[in-house]
């Protein structure tokens, strides 16, 4: 269903925004599902409507993930909350190298949010579903009043399977791997820190946004040697590594000038005085792989469009356990901490 | 864990209220999920800390639901947030007649809210899983700035498993089959109600906010000629029946005389000019069985606590298909139509 030219079918024309009664469970909220979601996600399972939803037995472990997203705003370049919710959820799935399936929405949508922005939102995060493979199967709306929420606020459940034998995960880097990174980091916080604060570049910074589980899923068809995947999100690059290097007791060091970054980015990073190694990625990957499979990986990761990229920065090691290093451009060494709190609030 | 008494473990008590930080995925993050969330909620998928939670491979169908919660206020008696989220979930699984097991938990958290209310919210959780025999396995927290969100929203989403032969739906209602409430009603929406407009009568409304999924492991031992299972929450009574007769093509005719109303819940109806049955339930169920096995399956119900006042209040029909209608009080008949919107906003 295309919703770029989206007309409010009968009897949602009725409501140009959304009012209480839509997430009353009554016959608005029902008229909700009717006219908006159930076309836009239309597939078998969800059609349902049962209080919850029932697929089929599994074969092998199961992965599940959740996240929230209150990104500010909600519609930037790149990208909005909508397909955000979708890729967020998917991507936390295929970092722990499971294949996604299953997606349950929930939303907390705020009295007086125009309908036509709702169904925008909800025609993105159809396409990404469709884009990454997986189902939207199970969703549940909640309406607040005026001035409560941000228009609205999206949460995403997800459920994998994960194949017998991988062992894909925080604890699992060790001294001698290799620190590969998809593509060019901070696209995503950069993309809408510079809508929120006016920047102006010759070239629009783009969000990143993007599913990665296919990604992943031709990774581990060339290799089953990978140790650690993450999608660098909230808190960027440094704060995966710094994570990965606690949980995994190791050290990670990495060659900063190795890192790619786009040079808007590099310029609104320096503009606002940030480091782009702190910033959220939205489409991207840290992996950490054995080191006789990295450059296979590697290639691998190049050939899909969305790792073009992708470069090898860093090496774990068994010194400073728990940190990370940085080589830095002028030849000296720093340590990376990870972040305190939060150097861009609202990005996801 | 007992957080009754809690106070604020190291270094969790720099910090007597959320500040943004918290959602920032860094160092804050890091210590809210080490030193509340972990605690409280201690499992072994949980403890993994990564993207996503792997479980071992269930046996069965899955079925998968998600709620959000935005209930005003946060603590109302008989429950708050965190238990409402939990049994909500829990619930709608079991509605499905699955057994539920894991449950993520992703939080939006204002700017100030106090860390202690937060801990109270989560022991509930982790109190109300346990009863329910569930675990969270997995979850996210967000922070939106002061003024935005209110206080705390909750989005729980769950997994359960499904044994082969059961089809319990909203579809599956046959003419002839007897409706059975498994208790008093409107309990949890004038609890709410009661505490919003101040009322106070002599007896403090508390909310039924319960866990079933024992009590209809319970019912499937007796019987399985259960055709439908619905927890009446938002719309109550009169909105789920309303809604198993459209999606069943039956008619439901209840005898509203037959269906427990607590006198306190009554008055309080009465006062705010409410019908109780629309009024939000959270610890009952609506079951629509088979008519040879409905006396042993209401007999069993009544042997739970949360069933002992459970009543038969209706069959159904093959007349007016898509129709509730109520034998009333006086000997009418009246039809009771889904509600429209909203009448209690934010009740759950």
């Amino acid at each position: 269903m295309n919703f770029e030219n989206w007309t409010c079918p009968l009897p949602l024309q009725d409501y140009p925004s959304i009012v209480i009664g839509h997430g009353g469970g009554g016959k608005l909220s029902a008229e909700l599902v009717e006219h908006l979601f159930l076309p836009a996600f239309r597939n078998s399972v969800l059609e349902n409507l049962g209080d919850s939803s029932v697929m089929p037995a599994l074969a092998g472990r199961l992965a599940f993930s959740t996240d929230s997203f209150v990104v500010k705003p909600l519609f930037f370049p790149g990208g909005c909350i909508g397909d955000l919710a979708v890729n967020g959820t998917v991507n936390d799935l295929a970092m722990s190298g499971a294949r996604p399936l299953y997606l349950s929405a929930g939303f907390i949508v705020e009295e007086g949010f125009p309908m036509s922005s709702l169904a925008q939102i909800v025609q993105r995060m159809a396409v990404a579903a469709e884009k990454a493979g997986v189902q939207i199967v199970t969703g549940d709306t909640k309406v607040v009043e005026r001035g409560h929420g941000d228009g609205c606020y999206i949460n995403t459940a997800g459920i994998g399977v994960l194949a017998d034998g991988l062992r894909i995960g925080p604890r699992q880097a060790q001294p001698g791997d290799v620190v590969i990174v998809s593509g060019s980091i901070g696209d995503h916080g950069m993309a809408i820190m510079s809508v929120r604060e006016g920047l102006e570049f010759e070239t629009t910074i783009e969000s990143d946004c993007a599913a990665l589980n296919h990604m992943v899923d031709e990774m581990l068809e060339t290799s089953t040697d990978i140790h650690v995947l993450r999608d660098p999100t909230r808190g960027g690059v440094a704060s995966s590594l710094n994570e990965i290097a606690g949980q995994s007791k190791v050290g990670i060091a990495i060659d900063e000038t190795k890192i790619p970054v786009k040079p808007e980015v590099a310029s609104a990073c320096e503009l606002l005085g940030m480091d782009p190694i702190y910033v959220a990625n939205e489409g991207k990957l840290l992996a950490i792989v054995a080191p006789h499979a990295a450059e296979a990986i590697l290639a691998r990761i190049q050939a899909n469009p969305l790792g073009a990229n992708a470069r090898i920065i860093g090496t774990v090691t068994a010194n400073h356990p728990g940190m990370l290093v940085a080589k830095t451009g002028i030849g000296g060494t720093r340590v990376i901490a990870m972040q305190i709190g939060e150097q861009l609030p609202r990005i996801c």
